[in-house]
């Protein structure tokens, strides 16, 4: 062993990674529920850690460190257990499984929903099944889709994929116009563009869509429990949630579980939930998963003061970057980037972030965004304090080296 | 909307699935953590359903309703909360992330261990990242490879993949030496394969592999924790572990939580770290799963007595099934299928066994298992009693019309 070539070439695709300042450690960080947003910074168990900030979580509203999702949580495992034992088919649906996908079908007015491990599979198996259903698919693909989409619609065999600019209804109709009429069509997008923070008009992209004879299929992950008067995401928030054939979401980030779905009509739905290998092959979720996460769900429906509280901060957090002259991504969304540009500084301001003041900011570099776009990608939440945000105003001025140049234009 | 002819598309195909005899509903079952394998039956919340025993749990040590695997998720629960929050490089890896990937490693003999969300997305993540890395891979996969692998396999573009004949080594060995000398070789197999419940001869086939220059990538999902004197798999059992480059392994059946996971050599584990899509750009398993699954794992390697068990209990209940004529496949491993050999008989002795004895058992039809083979699958575990036995054997002979048959030859 070790022979293989294929030893070789992941020694030397380590070394390119590593050369291209692409190489990713993994920062240990244990969340403290009864503290968030800070976590435990340390990689023993238990940690011997220190305090740190975190700014980068996508549990957007904290709601996974909510008492009441817990409580349904432990509940559920004292019931049912830590599993779910089998795969929907053998023994693994349990009546919180029909429930929870009740809960989302009904979040987004659509007649059926249904479960998957992840966000990620979620889309990944929903779009490639549908994509391999009939022959001749042309998919026309958000420039900035997700990697899970990427993967669903490269996995069609047999179907093509046709990429429109990102959010470009011009180039996006363009392209429609120009594909053959009697061939099925599908237009696959997102609301909220999770890097770059801008939102998708939904409504045009559907009546172009309509107009074409394509169905839509739309990605809220960065936008379910956030936007719209129940958390429906950006659909329900432009009131357009009807003309999507297929909303998609997760339950990790704005509900703050795990998991992933698809809502839409019921039969599209049972036709996935019959052919989608991703779904059919693979243990169910945990109940305790799916009992705290349809806690969640309820909970967000009702209470609008969290998504009212995150946007709050999210301004106070814009008003001081602004104040400090901190240069920031305007985005009409929840998030926050902060352009930094090069690969090895990102890296740097985030390490020093952490170890100077105790801030946690992922960076974000490629492949994740294209070179030379590189950034720290924050997200304020409803539990950072204005204390927390001067400190990472102060922290952001002095490492960018705003203070200096402040000092030069004032000389 | 309704007019896109994927709506129609979807009534056919529903109507075609139905019409074969494969159109799943699936069961609602809530499984009773203190009674295990006894579930209550029924669509409502709470249950108001009747007592079922479950014959066809993947669960198969009981370890998911295990109290110390319980209180380990719970405790966690309580210190970080329902979910991660985060992918693994965005906050999203907490100290317990890496000791479960260093228990999963050291339970292994390997350098390294890497966690997915699933034991389905670990097969296809990992499969399809190998067989697109390097130019002209060719993956030897065997015909009865499981869907998740299949999925990785066929989504590696580029890669070719040649089937061979099911644990059929000289098969493989003509494939082997009829491929080109110099292009990158991947054997892909399973331990036991979880349907026909027979094994492979893991030592005879790294052999071979070795012989023409070939990878070897093994799926011990209905293995682990089940066999080898520390619950390592049959690799570990054989005495070969040592031997096979990737072992691939599920903490949802054996260990009986949630997830999947590789384990190999240091620089292998890190390039797919780096570089598989379906790792990087997805939120990481909550801190509770991975807290539970790593006291499991723990506990499993430590205690013996769960395997032995149920293994006697395997064999308690194959007596009685001789005893009674009640036909199954002989297998080398834990699982007992009944053969039915047809969908709607299988169906209907399923519903059958629910409805008038309150047992329960999955029919296990195409596509699962070729037409003509399809069967009950049972799966008899440490906590199946003397009198559950003699209850399904009960419930077989008359089902099958064993009791008629019997009457008739008497005669
Ligand atoms: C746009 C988008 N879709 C899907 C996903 C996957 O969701 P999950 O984390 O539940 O797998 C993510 C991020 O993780 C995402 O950013
Ligand atoms: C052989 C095999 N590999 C992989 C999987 C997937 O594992 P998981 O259930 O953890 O997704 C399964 C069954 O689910 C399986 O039978």
């Amino acid at each position: 062993m070790g022979g293989h070539p294929f030893y070789r070439f992941c020694r030397s695709a380590l070394q390119d990674i590593r050369q291209q300042g692409r190489y990713r450690q993994f920062t240990p960080l244990a969340r403290q529920a009864d503290r968030y947003p800070v976590y435990e910074y340390g990689a023993v168990r238990p940690p011997e850690g220190r305090d740190v900030v975190v700014w980068s979580a996508n549990d957007y509203l904290g709601m996974g460190v909510e008492p009441a999702v817990a409580e349904a949580a432990i509940a559920a495992i004292r019931e049912h257990g830590a599993g779910a034992g089998g795969t929907r088919n053998i023994a693994g649906t349990s009546p919180l499984h029909a429930a929870l996908e009740a809960e989302l079908a009904d979040l987004h007015g659509k007649e059926a929903g249904l479960l998957f491990v992840s966000g990620y599979v979620s889309n990944q198996a929903s779009l490639q099944t549908i994509l391999t259903s009939m022959p001749g698919w042309i998919c026309f693909s958000d420039r900035q889709n997700h990697a899970s989409m990427i993967a669903g619609i490269k996995g069609a065999r047999g179907s093509s994929c046709v990429i429109f600019e990102h959010n470009d209804l011009a180039d996006l109709e363009a392209k429609l116009a120009a594909a053959p009429r009697d061939v099925p069509k599908l237009v696959a997008f997102e609301s909220v563009y999770s890097m770059d923070g801008d939102i998708a008009d939904i409504g045009a992209t559907c009546a172009l869509a309509r107009k074409y004879g394509a169905m839509t299929y739309l990605d809220e992950v960065h936008a379910v429990g956030l936007y719209g008067p129940q958390g429906g995401g950006v659909a329900e928030r432009d009131g357009v949630a009807d003309q999507v054939d297929i909303i998609e979401g997760t339950l990790a980030k704005g509900f703050g579980v795990h998991g992933g779905y698809v809502t839409g009509s019921a039969e599209l739905i049972d036709y996935l939930r019959c052919a989608a290998s991703g779904f059919i092959f693979t243990t169910s979720l945990p109940p305790s998963v799916v009992a705290a996460a349809l806690a969640s769900v309820r909970m967000v429906r009702k209470d609008a003061w969290r998504r009212e509280r995150m946007f709050e901060r999210v301004a106070a957090f814009r008003a001081r970057l602004t104040a400090a002259g901190v240069p920031f991504m305007p985005t009409p969304s929840h998030i926050v980037p902060i352009p930094v540009g090069d690969a090895d500084r990102c890296m740097d301001i985030s390490r020093r972030l952490l170890s100077e003041y105790g801030l946690y900011a992922t960076p974000i570099n490629y492949p994740t965004v294209p070179r030379g776009t590189e950034r720290l990608r924050l997200t304020p939440g409803p539990f950072h304090t204005d204390e927390m945000m001067d400190e990472m105003t102060a922290a952001l001025v002095t490492l960018l080296g705003l203070s200096d140049q402040r000092k030069v234009e004032a000389a």
